[in-house]
C-alpha cells in the first residue's frame, strides 16, 4: 500500500516506530506492535507499527530515527506492507513457554534488541520470563557473549589485563580510585571503566569526574592506558555492551535484574579482562544481606568467568555501614585522595589494599596485601593516580581541599548521649540524594560518627553539604524524618527499628551496580 | 522544577506520556518509565516520563492526551516533579516474585491499566508473570470483577438474561446469528454483543454488519432489546471491560492469553448474563485439539461462572472443518439467513438448534433441542431476526442474494479424482484473508466439497470471492501454495501432511476469541 510520509521531528529514544491509522492498519492486516516494511527509492526499513485512531488514512507518520534512516523529509510516497514476525520474537515466545534457548537463538534476540527490532512489550515479556524461570549457565554464557558481540571491544595487545568491580550498595565506596593506581603502579594493566550512579549518591565515574574528564573515546583510553597502565573512565558511552542499557531500561520499572551476571561480565570481557576481583559488600546495610547469599552469587560469578575465560575471585566485604566518612562525588574523591596521601579513614585504606592484594596474588604474588600496602605507603599509588589524572586531562597537582564541595552546609546533632548502634544505609542514600548528589557533585554527607562510636549529647552525627539552599532544606527535613544514624545507650532502649507502612512513599528499586 | 510546555499534536494511543531531557530528568531524579507530576493552574496530572537525549532542558513535551487533560496549548510554564511509584506497580512486582495477589490489589492494577498509569513494560511483565505462574480461581474471579467494575454495564431490569459465546477458531461459524433469534423468539432476553475478527476471516459483528448497523450505543441497545428481546451488536466500543482491550494489545505480540477466562466472563457479567452457553470447537482444525483440553477449559469456565453468579454450560462441538460452506462476512450471513429460511447446510442448522436447546434446558425446558428445532422450522426465528435487523436500522426484508459479495471470483478445482480427506482450517483462513476478508465484506470462500465427500477430477473444491482483482490473485496464489482442501483416493496415498520449516513465513499468534 502506498502512503504519504509525515515526519515527526522528535526521536523515539532509538526505537523505530511508525504510526498508521487503524483503518489503514486493517487493510494491511497490521495490529499494534506488528512490524511494517517501509520501502522508498530502493531503501527498506522495518518499523514497529503504532496504530492510532482518527488519523489520516493515507499517511504514515515517522519518528526521526526512521525518517532519517529512510532519507525522507515528509510528503514522499512510500510503499508500506506487513513485515514478517522477526525470528527473535519466536524465540522470545519459546522462553515465555519455559523453553531453554540455545546460543544462536539468544544471539538473535540480543541483536534485535540492539537494532531496536523488538518492542518494549516483547523485551519486558522476555526479561520477566528470564527472571521467573532463571537462566542456565549455558544461557548465561550465551547472553554474555551475545552482549559482547553486539558491542565494541578494547584490545590492549597484552596480558594479563586486571580489573575490579563492585556490585555496589554501600554509600561512600570509593575503593576503585585507590585500587586502580595501586595495581597500575605495580606495572599491571588495569583499564577501569565504571558507571554513573543510578540509585546511589555517586558512581565511580561521578567521583572521578571531580578530578578529570571521564568521558573518553576508545582511542583516548588506549593512549591513557599506554602511558599509565590504567585509567578511570566512564563506560556508559563506549558501547561495550549496548544491549545492557536497553535491558536495564526495561528492568528498572519492574525492579528485576535477571541479567545481572551477563551484564557485568560482558563489559569485563569487552575490555579484555583476564583477572577480575568482584567486591560483594555483605551485611544488613548492603544489597546482599547474608554470607550465604553472597557465596551463591560469588560462585555464579566464578563459574561464569570460567566459561568466558576470565579468572574471577570475589571479595565478601563488610557491608553494615557506609565506607569511610564522605558520601557524594566530591566528598568521596577528597577522601580517596587523602587516603592515597596517607591520611584517610582506616576502612577505606584496608578495603583498597585487600582488593588490590587479591589481584596481585591472582597474577602470582606471594603476599599481595603486603605488596599493595607498600605501594600505597610509598606514595607510588598517589603518584600513579596523578599521572592518570593528567593523562585524562585533569590537574595532576590537585589537593583534596581543591575539590569543591557544596557551599550550603548543615549539621545533624545527637539529641541524646549514646553509642552508634546502626547506620541506615538507605536513609543515608536518600538524604545525600535529596542534598543534590550525584548530579550536584559538591552535595553529600560527611559522617562524624560511625558504628560503635560513643557520642555526646549535642555532638555532630553528620554534616550535609549542598549546592543550593533549597536542597539543603529538603535533605535536612528528610534526615529528621529518617534518622539514618541510630543511637542507643543500651540496645534495649531502641526497640522500634522501623515502621510499616513506611513513612516515605517511594519504593526504591533494588538494582545491583553493573 | 518549572518547565515550559511543548505540545505534540499527536496522540499516544491513550497513554499519558511526557518527554523530558535527560539532564532535566537527572535533576528531577527521574528515570525512563518513572512517573512525573505536572501541575498547572490547580490541575495535577501524572504522566509516564520518556527521557530523551539532546532535547531542550527547560522543556516538557506533551502528547495530546496530557496537554488536553491539563488544559495547555504550548508555551505555558508548568511545575514538574517526580511522582511516587503507583501502588499498583508494587503489586505487579509482587506478582513477578510469584506472590498470590488479593482482590483489592488486582483491582488496583486493573484500575491503573484502564487509567493508563502503567506502562507497556509494566503491563507486559505482569501478564508474562500471570502466564507463567498461572492464576488461582480467586485471582481469576478478582480479575473478572475488576474488569467489570472498571467498565460500563447493561441492566435490563429482568431475569433470566441468556447468552452464548464461542471461543472461536472454526472458519464460517455463523451460529450466533441463528441462536439469538431462536432464543429471542421463545421470549427470552438475549442481548448478544460480539467482536470483530482479529485473526479470522469474520467475527459476528463483521457478519451482522452486512445486514444492519452493529455499532449501537448503550441506550440504543436497551431500546432494541426492549422491542425484540435480543440484539446482535458490536461490543468493542461499549467499554464493557475496557481493561481487556489494553491487555490484549500487550498479549498479542507475546502470543499469550493468561486472562482468557476473565476476559470472556467479565463481558458476560457486564451485560448481566445469568445463563451462558460457551461453545468450544474441538478437533484437529480448531484451537482446542483434544477433548481432554476442552473439558479442562470447560471446567474452568463453569467454576468461574459459579464464582461470578453465572450459570455456565459448555458445548464441545465438532471442529475438524469449517462450519457450513460460506466463509467471509457477507457469504456467511447469506448462509445464516438461508438456514433460518430452511435452506442452509445441515451442520449450521444442527449446531444452532443444539446450542439454543442447551440454553432452553438451562432455564427449565424439557427437550430444548426439539423446542429450538420447532422455532426454527416454524419461521419464528427468521421473523425474529428480521425484527432485530429492523430495530438495529437495517432492511427487514433482505433476501440472502441481496447481501453483496465480491464481484471478482475464481474457482479452485480438483487435480485428481478423490475424496476430501482433510480441510486445513488455517489454510482456509489465510486464503480468505488474502482475498480481503474481513475488511472487505464481500470477500471470502465458498466450500463446494466438505469432509468425506467424493470429488471428480476437475470438480470445483471451493470458490474464492474478492472485491479487488489484486486480492483475488493473491488469494489464488496462496491457495495453490497451501492446498487447504486435501484429497485422497485412499489414505495411504497422501503421506506427507506438512513440511517443516513451513513455506509461509508469518507465524500466526494463537488467540482465542474473546
Amino acid at each position: 500500500m502506498k502512503l504519504v510520509v509525515g515526519v515527526l521531528n522528535i526521536t523515539a529514544g532509538g526505537k523505530r516506530i511508525a504510526i498508521i491509522d487503524d483503518e489503514t492498519a486493517g487493510l494491511l492486516g497490521v495490529h499494534s506492535s506488528d512490524r511494517i516494511k517501509l520501502s522508498y527509492k530502493g531503501k527498506e526499513i522495518i518499523a514497529l507499527a503504532n496504530v492510532a485512531t482518527d488519523f489520516s488514512p493515507d499517511r504514515v507518520w515517522l519518528y526521526s530515527e526512521i525518517s532519517q534512516a529512510l532519507g525522507v523529509t515528509g510528503g514522499e510516497t512510500v510503499e508500506v506492507q506487513l513485515a514478517p514476525m522477526p525470528e527473535s520474537l519466536g524465540h522470545v515466545r519459546a522462553k515465555l513457554r519455559g523453553e531453554r534457548l540455545r546460543a544462536p537463538e539468544l544471539t538473535t534476540i540480543v541483536k534485535d534488541v540492539v537494532e531496536q527490532h523488538l518492542s518494549d512489550i516483547e523485551i519486558s515479556g522476555f526479561l520477566t520470563a528470564l527472571k521467573i524461570y532463571g537462566l542456565s549457565m549455558s544461557e548465561t554464557e550465551a547472553m554474555s557473549r551475545a552482549m559482547v558481540e553486539t558491542g565494541k571491544s578494547l584490545n590492549f595487545g597484552k596480558a594479563p589485563i586486571l580489573d575490579k568491580h563492585s556490585i555496589g550498595g554501600i554509600p561512600g565506596d570509593k575503593t576503585s580510585i585507590l585500587v586502580v593506581p595501586i595495581v597500575a603502579a605495580a606495572g599491571y594493566t588495569i583499564p577501569k571503566t565504571s558507571s554513573r550512579a543510578i540509585t546511589s549518591p555517586a558512581g565511580t565515574a561521578d567521583r572521578v569526574e571531580t578530578l578529570c574528564p571521564v568521558n573518553l573515546a576508545m582511542d583516548e583510553i588506549q593512549e591513557v592506558v599506554k602511558k599509565t597502565n590504567g585509567c578511570l573512565v566512564w563506560g556508559g558511552a563506549l558501547e561495550l555492551a549496548p544491549a545492557d542499557d536497553l535491558f536495564i531500561r526495561v528492568e528498572y520499572p519492574l525492579g528485576i535484574d535477571p541479567l545481572l551476571l551477563p551484564s557485568i561480565m560482558s563489559k569485563k570481557k569487552a575490555i579484555g579482562a583476564t583477572h577480575l576481583v568482584i567486591d560483594i559488600p555483605t551485611g544488613s546495610g548492603a544489597k546482599i544481606k547474608t554470607p550465604t547469599e553472597a557465596y551463591t552469587l560469588a560462585s555464579d560469578f566464578v563459574h561464569l568467568g570460567e566459561h568466558l575465560g576470565i579468572n574471577v575471585q570475589c571479595a565478601l566485604t563488610f557491608g553494615d555501614q557506609p565506607l569511610g566518612c564522605g558520601i557524594g562525588p566530591a566528598l568521596e574523591t577528597r577522601e580517596a585522595l587523602s587516603t592515597l596521601m596517607g591520611e584517610g579513614p582506616a576502612d577505606v585504606h584496608d578495603k583498597a589494599v585487600s582488593l588490590a592484594g587479591m589481584l596481585f596474588e591472582m597474577v602470582g604474588a606471594k603476599n599481595g596485601r603486603k605488596k599493595a600496602e607498600e605501594i600505597l605507603r610509598s606514595g607510588k599509588a598517589e603518584c600513579k593516580l596523578r599521572q592518570i589524572i593528567e593523562a585524562q586531562g585533569g590537574n595532576p597537582n590537585v589537593k583534596p581541599e581543591d575539590i569543591p564541595v557544596g557551599p550550603e552546609k548543615a549539621e545533624v546533632r545527637a539529641t541524646q548521649k549514646g553509642r552508634v548502634l546502626w547506620i541506615k544505609t538507605d536513609g543515608i542514600v536518600q538524604v545525600a540524594r535529596a542534598a543534590g548528589a550525584p548530579k550536584e557533585k559538591g552535595a553529600g554527607i560527611v559522617l562524624k560518627a560511625k558504628l560503635g562510636e560513643a557520642v555526646a549529647k549535642g555532638a555532630v552525627l553528620f554534616e550535609i553539604y549542598a549546592e543550593r539552599s533549597s536542597n539543603l532544606a529538603s535533605a535536612l527535613e528528610l534526615a529528621e524524618q529518617l534518622e539514618p544514624v541510630v543511637l542507643s545507650k543500651k540496645v534495649e532502649e531502641r526497640m522500634l527499628l522501623g515502621q510499616f507502612p513506611a513513612k516515605t512513599t517511594r519504593e526504591k528499586p533494588f538494582m545491583l551496580e553493573r
